[in-house]
C-alpha cells in the first residue's frame, strides 16, 4: 500500500516535471485545507534540480522561492523557465494555502493582542493583487510568471473583476472587522480600474473599508514610493496603521511600515 | 531500483520524524555540495503535519520556516518542539546549504555589477553567527533550536573559538576581498568574546577585514539599534556600504541598511 501511494506520488511528480499545459479552470477552494488533503502534494514539489545549460541550470526551485521570499532575489523578469512546473505546483497544491494560512494565523494572533485606543483610528494595508485577490486564474495561462508579463492582457483580466479572494487573506480581513481593526486598501492598480477592483472586492467578500486607494492613472512612481507616501498620508491624517499586509517587499518597505508587516507568498511575479 | 530506493527513502523520513537525539559530531562539507548528493535529502524534509493538541499542533513546518525567513514570524523563543526533527534535517541535510548558496549567488552576481570609486570605501558587512561561523556543533546539542537558548553554555562554546565557517558565506568573503570591497564584521557578540572571535575568524579563513565590531560588553542595546548604529557610523565616516549579510532580519533592518541586503537562512533562533 505504502508502496503503491509512493509510486503513485511519483508518477504525478515526473509529470508535473514535464507538463508546461496547465487545466486552467481554476477553483481556489474557499474552505480551510486540511492536513490530509496538503500531504500528498508535498512530495510533488520536489525541487527540480536538473544539470541542463545557462545561468540557472541548476539552481533549486526550492531555494530560489526562498530567495524571493525572503527578499534575496529582486529585480527579477520571470520565473526561470525550469521552475514553471515547480511553482505551478506550489500555487496550485495546498502549499501556497499552507504558506498563506500560516501567515494569516500570525497577523491575526497579532491583531489579537492590540489595544485600541477607541478613536477608530486603527487601520490595517491590505495590497489588492495576491492579497486581497488571486490572479491564479490569469497567471495559469502564462506559465505562473514563467513567461513575460502582458500587461494589455492582465488589464483586461483585471477589467473582468472575476478575481477569485485568497481566503486566508479575507479571514484576516473579516477579523479585523470584528475587532474593531479598520482595513485601508492600498493597490498599485490605477484609478482606471477602480470600479472593476471595487465591485471585484465586494462581490468576493470584502466590504466596509475605510479607504480604497489606487495610484493615479498617470503617476510615474514604482509601486513602493507610492505606498510608502500613501502611508505617510494617512499617518498625516492621524490615522495609526498597526498592520500591513501584500505579497511583494515593495508593499511592505519604506517609512512609515506599519507597526508590523505580513509578506504572503508569491512566487509569480515581482514588483518592485 | 525505483521502489526500493523510494522505500529507503521512507525509511530514512520515518526514521527521522521520530528521531530526538542526534548525532552531534557534525562536519560542515567545504565542498559545494553537487545535485546529486543533496536531492535524497530532500525527500527527508517532508513537513511533519501532526493532529497533536496545542496551539501549533497543526503547524506544517515547513511554512513555519518560510514564515520565519519571510519576517512573518518573528520575537519567537524557540523552535516549537514538533520541528526538531524538521529544522534537524535541514540544518544537517543539504538543503541549509543549498539555500545559502542560492543567497551567496546572487550576493556575488549583484557585487560583480559593482562600479567601484577607487577611493577604498566601498564595504561590505557581514555578521558573524550563522553567517560567518556556524554555530551548528552547538545547536545540534539544543534540539536545534527546540530548547531554550543556554547564555552561559552558548558563551562557553563561542570562547572556544572553534566554530565552523559557513563555507558560502567564506566564499562571498574572499570574492570581495578580490573586487577590492573591504568586508566590516558586525556582531552582536560582545567585546569579551572578541579574542576567542577573531581567532576562529582567522583559523576558517577569514582575514583581511575593515574592522571587526562587537558590542561593549556593557551596551543595553538590542542587536538592531546596535547595527543600525554602527552602519551610521561608517556612513558617517564615509564609507558606502554596498552590501550587508546576516541570518537575522535584526542585521538588515534599520536605516543606514547598505545598497543591497542579503537575508542567510535560520530557522535556529530568533535574534531582535
Amino acid at each position: 500500500m505504502a508502496t503503491a501511494r509512493l509510486l503513485l506520488l511519483l508518477l504525478l511528480a515526473s509529470a508535473a516535471a514535464s507538463c508546461s499545459a496547465w487545466d486552467i479552470s481554476i477553483r481556489v477552494p474557499t474552505e480551510r485545507l486540511e492536513d490530509e488533503v496538503v500531504a500528498p502534494l508535498i512530495h510533488a514539489l520536489r525541487p527540480l534540480l536538473g544539470s541542463g545549460a545557462g545561468q540557472l541550470a541548476g539552481l533549486p526551485c526550492d531555494s530560489w522561492r526562498l530567495g524571493v521570499e525572503a527578499h534575496n532575489i529582486i529585480d527579477w523578469e520571470t520565473v526561470p523557465a525550469k521552475c514553471e512546473g515547480y511553482v505551478g505546483h506550489y500555487m496550485l497544491g495546498g502549499h501556497y494555502r499552507r504558506d498563506s494560512a500560516v501567515v494569516v494565523d500570525e497577523a491575526v494572533a497579532y491583531a489579537e493582542t492590540l489595544q485600541l485606543a477607541g478613536n477608530g483610528k486603527e487601520v490595517w494595508i491590505f495590497d489588492v493583487d495576491e492579497t486581497t485577490l488571486s490572479n491564479l486564474p490569469y497567471y495559469a495561462n502564462y506559465g505562473f510568471g514563467a513567461k513575460p508579463f502582458n500587461h494589455t492582457s492582465f488589464i483586461n483580466y483585471a477589467a473582468e473583476g472575476t478575481a477569485p479572494a485568497l481566503p486566508e487573506t479575507l479571514r484576516l480581513y473579516q477579523r479585523l472587522l470584528e475587532l474593531g481593526i479598520k482595513p485601508v486598501i492600498l493597490t498599485g492598480r490605477r484609478e482606471y480600474l477602480r470600479d472593476a477592483t471595487e465591485k471585484n472586492l465586494r462581490q468576493q467578500g470584502y466590504s466596509m473599508w475605510e479607504k480604497l486607494l489606487l495610484k493615479p492613472t498617470s503617476a510615474l512612481q514604482a509601486g513602493a514610493a507610492f505606498k510608502s507616501g500613501e502611508r505617510q498620508k494617512l499617518v498625516d491624517a492621524g490615522y495609526a496603521i498597526v498592520g500591513n499586509i501584500g505579497d511583494q517587499w515593495s508593499d511592505i518597505l519604506g517609512a512609515p511600515e506599519g507597526s508590523r508587516t505580513f509578506k504572503l507568498p508569491d512566487p509569480m511575479y515581482y514588483v518592485s
